[in-house]
């Protein structure tokens, strides 16, 4: 059915990209915890970034960096520190890091910084600094898996994808990593995804696609409710594809790519909820009958947010009611006359009445992977999908223990 | 320090009320479940409802009656079936439970209703029926406490109190009973609470010292972020102290009483937050510095709701970059080098810079009944406080077994 078929490769798949992964001793588990993603030429480049006023350093220098207009070379994420709530020290040494990064690459063009890890805490410098030669020496067009493994933090699982369309005869190519896994209610992105293309695309149109791909997917995400500090979704498009430029946004190749580039945001946006802290399912929420989509959207986000459902999916505890409760909750207004809820195949409210299921077969389907909830509120057009994951024990026991 | 005194008897306390609790056989377990508060005059009446547009039957019918302006005779509450989500039958069983009492109690005057338990189940009409004469018949000047039991419904311990204050040698009493314990977000109230009065007031002065009091208590707690759709304060007063009109908000009387009613209603919200599912503390968290109250409290309830800060506390770990993020995400927007953070007496960030402590008493702090939480966002003259409690396996535990 898509246009488009997946390879392999995450953010190395795309034409002229190298990236690596290394160990620079800054999670005390001495896992990976230093990657570095590089453009043989200078990419344009398209952010979103948390929408907290408590920002880490490195969100608000790349802010910077992106306002300039500049092209960019590299992005380098540590793992370990957050460098958020870490005052001007912390400014210092995210501008420290970019240019140590851009010395070691020999380039003058820019290079982007992110951090993940126990906030307030200041970078290591003293391993970043004879790091980053070691991280640049690793670079490799095979590096996306390495990198993917050197941005997470309490993930279980890396994160990666990579598809690739036919556009008039050349394949473009989309890669994207990213990871999770607490602090997840993104109000831009989730903690970190960095997506790599190399079509040829207006830096303005870029933005704009980046943006709305967000908003479909990593804004669509909540683990436990909590928007992070260094929150961070960056694109790079680089042009090595050989495809014409894409300028228009009503052309039908803007449109193809930008349906990619969705899917693939969508793709780390639903790995990062199925990954999330103590998770053991992913439940995907689908609103239809709002006025917009926007309102769609936040109806389904609310319930993929609350505890009570999240809590009651663990238990595999078909209690509806409380989809119901939450969806009233939203801020969005609709008649409660008009509300449906199902579960997987299972009516349980139609019209606002509540209907007679099968409970036992309906516990039996809350222990499927993926666990889908449906709910219409209206007439309207407006459809929206959200993605959460299961509140279990385990989320408890890892964030009661992160950092003593 | 206070002008009043505590006095025992909860929603008996204040001059000509009875009340009463008994087992109607609504709860599966067995426990009371059928509540009955009677004034024995009209009493005036004010209330602040859920903000969620999927309502309980009980909330719709109640804001009918308070729109009349009608004298209230009584409360009934049930615990054991939420009546919301219940469709038109849920209607037309609030309104014959409302009758039933009227005619029990042979009164033309109104009677509001109110309900706690499973969403989606219809009351059991069958066993309220035959109940409502009985629960009338145990009426008593004695029957608070017995009222406070048969609302609960996952809380730990009941919830009531009472203050009595001098009024020029006329003493006027305020006294309440609540129930928490899950669901617990109040976008107006807590679940349930209900307040007597023996003031004589004017009605739309009751009202809003009623809604101010409920901004500065029921409305600053969290258990689990959770509006229900059953949220509901109703206040009575009849007049019975004796004491001269209260017309004026600006006098001096009035702001007592409302003084005395907001510390009753402070009371009732942190016993409910104390006693929130699966807590071990109780968490209160004070925000300075800011531009307004509203803003204040925006803030404070932020970080009261973040499932992040209460693992920590649960976890005894003095993460306070977890307080900064939930600081941060609130939607009041703050210069983050203005910041200070404060855990009781450690002072862990200060403007915007942290700041070195001794974790371990800092840990060992966290083990205290009741966590302050200080944070200053700026040097606005906005100050507000909001409660919550830790996030523990029990609140897991708890939900996911609740219907099944």
């Amino acid at each position: 059915m898509a246009d488009w078929q997946e390879v392999s490769g995450g953010v190395t798949a795309a034409k002229g990209y190298r990236a690596s992964g290394i160990k620079a001793g800054l999670k005390p588990s001495g896992a990976p915890d230093l990657a570095l993603i590089v453009s043989d030429v200078g990419a344009i480049a398209a952010g979103v970034f948390t929408t907290s006023c408590v920002r880490a350093a490195c969100v608000d220098f790349n802010r910077q960096v992106l306002e300039s207009g500049s092209l960019v070379k590299a992005i380098l994420c540590n793992a370990g520190q957050a460098n958020a709530s870490t005052g001007e020290e912390g400014w210092r040494n995210a501008v420290e890091t970019a240019q140590l990064v851009q010395t070691a690459l020999e380039t003058e063009e820019s290079v982007l910084v992110a951090s993940t890890g126990v906030i307030g805490r200041q970078l290591r410098m003293d391993l970043i600094r004879p790091a980053i030669p070691q991280v640049v020496a690793a670079l490799s067009v095979d590096g996306g898996d390495a990198a993917a493994k050197a941005i997470i933090t309490t993930d279980l699982v890396t994160k990666a994808i990579a598809l690739e369309a036919d556009f008039d005869g050349i394949p473009i190519r989309v890669g994207g990593i990213s990871k999770g896994s607490g602090m997840i209610h993104p109000n831009m992105a989730t903690m970190l995804a960095f997506v790599t293309c190399d079509a040829a695309v207006a830096p303005t149109l870029w933005q704009e696609m980046v943006s709305r791909a967000c908003d479909r997917s990593f804004n669509q995400i909540t683990v436990d409710g909590d928007t992070s500090t260094n929150d961070m979704l960056l694109a790079l498009s680089n042009g090595q594809s050989g495809t014409p430029g894409i300028l228009e946004a009503e052309s039908p190749t803007a449109q193809k790519l930008e349906a990619m580039l969705t899917e693939v945001c969508i793709y780390l946006a639903k790995a990062i909820a199925r990954d999330g802290e103590g998770a053991t399912c992913l439940i995907e929420i689908t609103v239809s009958g709002a006025s917009d989509q926007a309102a769609a959207r936040q109806v389904a986000k609310t319930i993929a947010g609350s505890s009570l459902v999240k809590s009651a999916v663990f238990g595999r505890d078909p209690n509806w009611g409380r989809i119901a409760a939450a969806a009233g909750r939203s801020g969005i207004v609709f008649d409660q006359t008009q509300l449906d809820i199902q579960l997987g195949d299972f009516v349980m409210m139609s019209q606002g009445t509540p209907q007679t299921f099968d409970r036992n077969a309906a516990s039996n389907y809350l222990k499927s992977p993926t666990v889908q909830i449906k709910v219409k509120i209206g007439n309207g057009a407006g459809e929206g999908t959200a993605w959460g994951c299961d509140l279990s024990y385990d989320y408890v026991k890892i964030n009661a223990e992160y950092t003593t």
